[in-house]
């Protein structure tokens, strides 16, 4: 199991073939074992299957390919409604419609979706994390009925890999941990961290292709830019306060 | 692997044996082949090994016994500081100081929080989740020298188990897994999923203990009480703000 995740790739194209539902409820079952907040649970999964949903989930995550290829699409939302309406019904007055419900519940269903990743590699299947769900998530929420209290956090494509894609860098470990307390940043240490990526023949080609002087301007110019960053900040908000986690 | 999720515990209590460094170096470093937005990795994980660093952590905790008994704690940070630091290097304007960010960064961190989780308890370790982190984070920030940029999002316990506790129960997987749209709860639903968690004797006793009527009352009115999340949530926004994340 240590060999599958350090041996893991982020799975995007897909064998059309199907996950057959028992060992899909298998994997899904397991990974509700991962810790939960006071046993609460402030989680719930929709599996998508059906080609119809996928198509109008599909502009949700800007009609990335992997929605409509992938046998499987796993939206997980907090969920702090099941257990309100629990309260609600045994003479308890529930106090969950605030933000720090709402983090408690996104802690929650990460754990799980996670553990259900780390579960479905081991299996031999590959997934692909959609970040676009926290970018869209009105269009979810329409398309999948999620009422008040419920918020989609983030969405899975799960199937058979088809081929399998070059492993991605990572950072070396010591810009990431740090003993005891926290040492800021130095011009020096983010050299030396970033100088493996930055010397990776595609992301010198990435550079190319987008006609910027350094990668960091790939980021902050094209793929995750200030005004789209300060955009959906504000829609998030907005969206948060219509599901009931803000006032 | 599967076995071992299946049979998990959270585990509270640890033997007095250290966790030899190359063994924690490994699991963390493993962990970080997570999935991760863009390949940017927005994470950072303050190791605490230090018995006065844990001193210091522990009131953050509710002076919860695992932080100053577990051999390792981990501080799990969001962290935009490092990527926002390069971009600034490298002539690229950052715009990750926004609540869209945070949330990006939240997913990552959680993401190889749980991966760790799962290669600890594969390695033979218990682990503890402590939701208090977003309770406090002021004292832990202060604590750990958390600069704008980074925020402590969880902290987890780890160390060799001292003894097996029971396991705890889970909801009914057809509470939790909706297909293809959300369908909202009925009374029916409610006491159906709930029945079992309400038969325990353990949920019995807890209900006596705190003189409630039901078990939701024990939570609504003594664990996690509206009063108590309010006041964290304005505590939340605040500390939000102070670390560059809100304006």
């Amino acid at each position: 199991m240590f060999e599958t995740v350090k041996n893991r790739r982020t799975i995007r194209k897909y064998l059309p073939k199907e996950i057959a539902p028992d060992l899909l409820n298998d994997l899904l079952e397991t990974s509700f074992r991962a810790s939960t907040m006071g046993g609460m649970q402030l989680y719930s999964v929709i599996v998508t299957r059906d080609a119809e949903m996928k198509e109008k989930l599909s502009p949700a995550h800007f009609n990335q390919p992997m929605v409509k290829n992938a046998p499987v699409v796993l939206t997980y939302c907090v969920d702090f409604r099941r257990f309100s309406k629990w309260c609600e019904q045994r003479n308890a007055t529930p106090g969950y419609d605030n933000l720090m419900s709402f983090m408690n519940a996104t802690i929650d269903t990460l754990l799980v979706a996670q553990t259900f990743c780390t579960l479905a590699e081991e299996a031999g299947l590959g997934i692909c994390y959609l970040g676009t769900t926290t970018y869209n998530p009105q269009m979810i929420i329409e398309t999948l009925s999620l009422p008040e209290l419920v918020f989609p956090i983030t969405t899975i494509t799960v199937g058979y890999p088809d081929g399998i894609p070059a492993q991605v860098d990572r950072l070396p470990l010591k810009g990431i941990v740090h003993n005891e307390y926290f040492r800021d940043y130095t011009p020096e240490s983010i050299d030396e961290m970033y100088a493996y990526k930055e010397s990776l023949p595609e992301n010198k080609k990435f550079i190319e292709e987008n006609q910027k002087e350094t990668l960091a301007q790939v980021f902050t110019e094209v793929r995750y830019t200030k005004k789209d960053n300060e955009f959906m900040s504000d829609n998030l908000l907005k969206i948060l306060r219509q599901q009931g986690f803000l006032k």
